[in-house]
């Protein structure tokens, strides 16, 4: 085998009371990538879309997670890469983790699998790196192992991929760009302990919710009272999309990855697509462009197709 | 019935990376509390034990408790409570929660049933207050419901009762005074944001790692450095009985509630048995005196004897 194509879908990563450790993926959008063994050493990227990613490998993000990889591999010859993007990037929805996991679970296919996954959340951290200066895993983990995961730690690496029910996603972009700097910035250096407590109260209830399959629990616990309240305000028209969605049927959602979208959980399709349709009639009025979609929760991760 | 006598279980709260809200009920030591249907009204406590509790009900935290639920209830008769209390006051396993859930439970009994669990948890947390100063539940509902809760929240009340494996506790209990404001006091306003991210990705590891059974999980996941760093500074040899136990074979543990008592969970009755000596060779060192115990996690709270 000396070419593979694979599906890297989006994610949503600091999912309300699960900053900074709790991620889903999404079956769509997703990115399609095909590597292929080349010959000669070294990578080479061909971007198939208009998003004007860089292509030296050194500055795309699955540049540097394919360079990790490699060099762990110790592999003599070189990859080439043709990325077909389909998540926007800077949409807050993974589009920089879906490049870097999609790049190492095909490489690591055509080495035969010899990484296990964990190992390749660990590859793909490099291109988070290169995209936001820290490794994180919240998106890349769930990338990977597909359904919701929970990051204890990231150095070690500890990654716990979580029981969950059917669930269904509604997800806005509004067409605006909030730059990760900006974002980061926002986030309280210190936390009052009272708040930190609710937060790791509803964390843990929340996660319980997901084992159990308790969808009314994970209402309850799907609170954020840390960095919603300073990132919320970057994103015009959040918290009448989130009271519309709730009304609509929503479980409960907040802001994805670090914005500009916003997600809802919802217990079925038809859920989704109201909460979906509330979503369209609140941003409709702001004049701002935005597009919306709904999907399952994708269970499986990265997959060869 | 016009009498009832039931065993209330010791209780750890604050587990480690679940301050002030996770708990979990221990076989023994247990409370014994026998509550009568009196003629006339009001309520009446003797205590069988040498602990010289007040008898007055309105400083006896089982005595708020009871009128609690008999207001509640808004009964004619009267309660008279006989305690034989062999959980140390003041000595961190929930020896308040203890009398308090005792007394509430076996009243409940006698009105037929009325009230479910979480009600009781409500009324027993008046109990709480007067101990206190604070309705906190991480003690009082494991004792009434058994094995490990989650406190998603106070106000309003929300009880996530937790699958768990079988485990046992080793407890040692120096014979120390810490007093709950002291405790308190030392509790930071304020912590970084970054360490709050790691608690409430331990606490969310070590939830899912209950439900799953998965010990090396629970393990890797028992980490505090928030509230231990400062606390632990009140219990001399702390970190030598955490460290020869986790030598012996613990899991992980801390500190039990506020103290002074200390925790540790195991996989069986044999390694709590190599902890509870590894524990007793520490402090046979220091010249205090203490006490130690092992006990499987109590399943089912509060029972009718």
């Amino acid at each position: 085998m000396t070419e593979i194509t694979v599906r890297s879908p989006a994610t949503v990563s600091n999912v309300v009371c699960g900053f900074d450790c709790l991620g889903f993926a999404l079956e769509s959008p997703y990115d399609e990538i095909t590597v292929r063994i080349s010959p000669e050493p070294g990578i080479r990227i061909v971007n198939n879309d208009d998003f004007g990613l860089p292509t030296d490998p050194a500055l795309n993000v699955a540049g540097v997670a394919l360079r990790a990889l490699a060099d762990d591999a110790g592999v003599g010859h070189g990859f080439e890469m043709v990325s077909s993007k389909r998540i926007k990037p800077g949409s807050g929805v993974g589009s920089s983790a879906a490049s870097a996991c999609g790049a190492v679970v095909a490489a690591n296919e055509l080495l035969g699998g010899r990484y296990s996954r964990k190992e390749l959340v660990h590859f793909a951290m490099a291109g988070e790196e290169l995209a936001s200066g820290s490794r994180h895993a919240d998106n890349v983990a769930p990338c990977i192992f597909g359904g919701f995961v929970l990051v204890r730690s990231v150095d070690p690496l500890d990654v716990v991929p979580l029981d969950c029910p059917p669930l269904w996603a509604a997800v806005i972009h509004p067409q605006i760009e909030i730059k990760t700097s900006e974002a980061r910035a926002l986030l309280p250096k210190d936390v009052p302990l009272r708040s930190a407590v609710r937060n790791w109260s509803n964390l843990g209830a929340f996660v319980v919710a997901l084992e159990k399959g308790d969808t009314k629990l994970m209402s309850r616990s799907m609170v954020d009272e840390i960095v919603e309240p300073v990132r919320g305000t970057l994103i015009p028209g959040f918290e009448q999309v989130r009271a519309a969605s709730l009304a609509a049927g929503a479980i409960g959602g907040g802001i994805s990855g670090s914005g500009p979208s916003m997600f809802m959980l919802c217990e079925t399709r038809e859920s989704a697509v109201a909460v979906r349709d509330a979503m369209d009639a609140v941003f409709l009025e702001t004049g701002i462009d935005f597009n919306t979609y709904v999907s399952p929760i994708e269970p499986n991760g990265v997959r060869v197709v």
